[in-house]
């Protein structure tokens, strides 16, 4: 998040907008096995260090800022709305929001105009530009993906092998 | 890692060689203080679930990874070689070798040729370009990051803020 406020380097640069897409849905893959590795009765009560939330809490997390950005790529409109405070679903409607995203990223992620990706503006977490939070998305997608590992070895469960993509 | 064969779409893209590197370095400043939050006592005796490894041993790895994409920016030469088996240093030595990377990735990442990131080869992993394995370096330490913070909930330590860089 230090990237400078002078014009963005357009040339040279390494990122197309399809290549970050099939990143981040790599790892959207990857955090849906680990999802599913959780036994049902374990997803949304089982935490390795109280006070952490049980991992189907941090997986609905992952789901509201992946709601949050394909709000912004959409529309436009990148402000902060706090997710109304519902309770997250059970499994089977965690994986079906899941799913529901999947399509929706891959529409909206690589016909979103290059320039507009690095603009920076006010966004929920401060002054940053579109591909920041974008990137920050991923960033805490795997953070707590990594901290789901923990809770499956506490649980005795083998995770999902992490290169698999 | 699911980025085609195809020519690289150097036009339109979005990460430059510098955006880049203070993505990867705001990573590494967070890391550190993630490493630096554990008792010594417990860096690399400490497991939250078993057989998992001590955060000291995964943040050495994590050094392994950049020594390895130091290696491969500053030379060409990507071949794998694995680690030699002498133990992870002690916490000392660890966050020295972790500051001695650190000017090595701030002289070498925005200087290696944008179409030379792209090229894919035999990488340590398989059939990647420099740009994936410089990602995967980054989400391998976000992952284990992420599974320190789990540690140091366990140990009743409040893990530095994730979105401060």
């Amino acid at each position: 998040m230090t990237q400078t406020d002078a014009a963005p380097a357009l040339t040279p640069s390494l990122v197309s907008p399809e290549y970050l897409l099939a990143h981040w849905q790599g790892n959207r893959r990857l955090t849906r096995r680990v999802i599913e590795a959780f036994p049902e009765d374990q997803l949304f009560t089982f935490t390795a260090a109280p006070p952490m939330r049980p991992f189907g809490e941090l997986a609905w997390e992952v789901v509201g800022l992946a709601d949050y950005v394909l709000r912004g790529l959409n529309t436009g409109d990148w402000s902060w709305t706090p997710p109304a405070g519902a309770a997250p679903p059970r499994p089977r409607r965690l994986l079906a929001a899941w799913d529901e995203q999947t399509p929706r990223l891959e529409a909206a992620v690589p016909v979103y105009p290059p320039e507009r990706y690095q603009e920076k503006r006010d966004m929920a977490w401060g002054h940053f530009s579109p591909l920041d939070t974008v990137l920050y998305a991923i960033e805490n997608e795997i953070h707590h993906r990594g901290q789901g590992y923990v809770y499956l070895r506490a649980l005795g469960i083998q995770p999902p092998a992490f290169y698999e993509r």
